[in-house]
């Protein structure tokens, strides 16, 4: 059974390990031991803010998934708050099993329970099966996501 | 001379005005008057949370844009924090005069100091202008930007 709740710290290396076991994330991320102090830094500024959620999905006590959650307030959309996707990731070892979608139903609920009349997310364009994936839930691809590196 | 600077609770009517008047804002926000209560709820919500900017930028003291800044921790990145923009408008009256790319240039100016890494937004498909304006400024649209309504 899988379950999905909160990270908590002692969870943090193996969410580190999925986000380098990754394509696009082992350009970037630091899976070295000790674990890189600014992963520590990010952990306690989401921890800190009751608007972020870094979720977890456990089997048994393995932590098999991972996604980070935030809610927005805005003005748009006649004052609505967003649900907003980020950083998804499961184990290489158990992908195609459908713990994704488990996962993104998850995050979908509890916007749902925060009253947020959307829930958005941007997906590097290289990544075909996470566009149909996300098709597959419902999301419709209407936006074009710009970034800037500073 | 243009100031940008922090939303007060006074310029909130324009700034709701400013988001109406757009092809795509007029078919979802409210721009009657009293102002819609959900707005005030939003603006307070956006308010009383410090990793929220809610931007004006004011030509003597008449608002003429707005913009909302959202600062996201994450562990992506090896931790970096975001910036993120959304709701940007300029009223139809000082459009085409390059007050835009100045609120932009802010918002990526406080993000810097903020310390973030990446700076993030996404814009519908249908705004090709606008994608256009943050080519113009440095962005590339690398992702794609789902959404789904609840």
């Amino acid at each position: 059974m899988i379950r999905v709740e909160k990270a908590k710290r002692h969870h943090l290396a193996d969410i580190v390990a999925m986000l380098a076991n990754d394509p696009i994330g082992s350009t970037r991320e630091d899976a070295s031991e000790p674990l890189n102090p600014a992963y520590i830094a990010a952990f306690n500024a989401i921890s800190a803010d009751q608007n972020q959620f870094l979720a977890v999905a456990l089997l048994d006590q393995s932590v098999v998934g991972t996604l980070h959650l935030s809610f927005i307030p805005g003005l748009a959309l006649t004052g609505a708050w967003r649900g907003q996707i980020e950083s998804v990731r499961i184990r290489q070892d158990h992908r195609d099993a459908g713990l994704g979608g488990t996962m993104i139903e998850w995050a979908i609920g509890r916007c749902r329970e925060k009253g947020c009349r959307i829930v958005q997310l941007t997906t590097d364009k290289s990544r075909r099966d996470a566009h149909r994936f996300y098709e597959r839930l419902g999301f419709e691809a209407t936006h074009e996501g710009y970034k800037l590196k500073l």
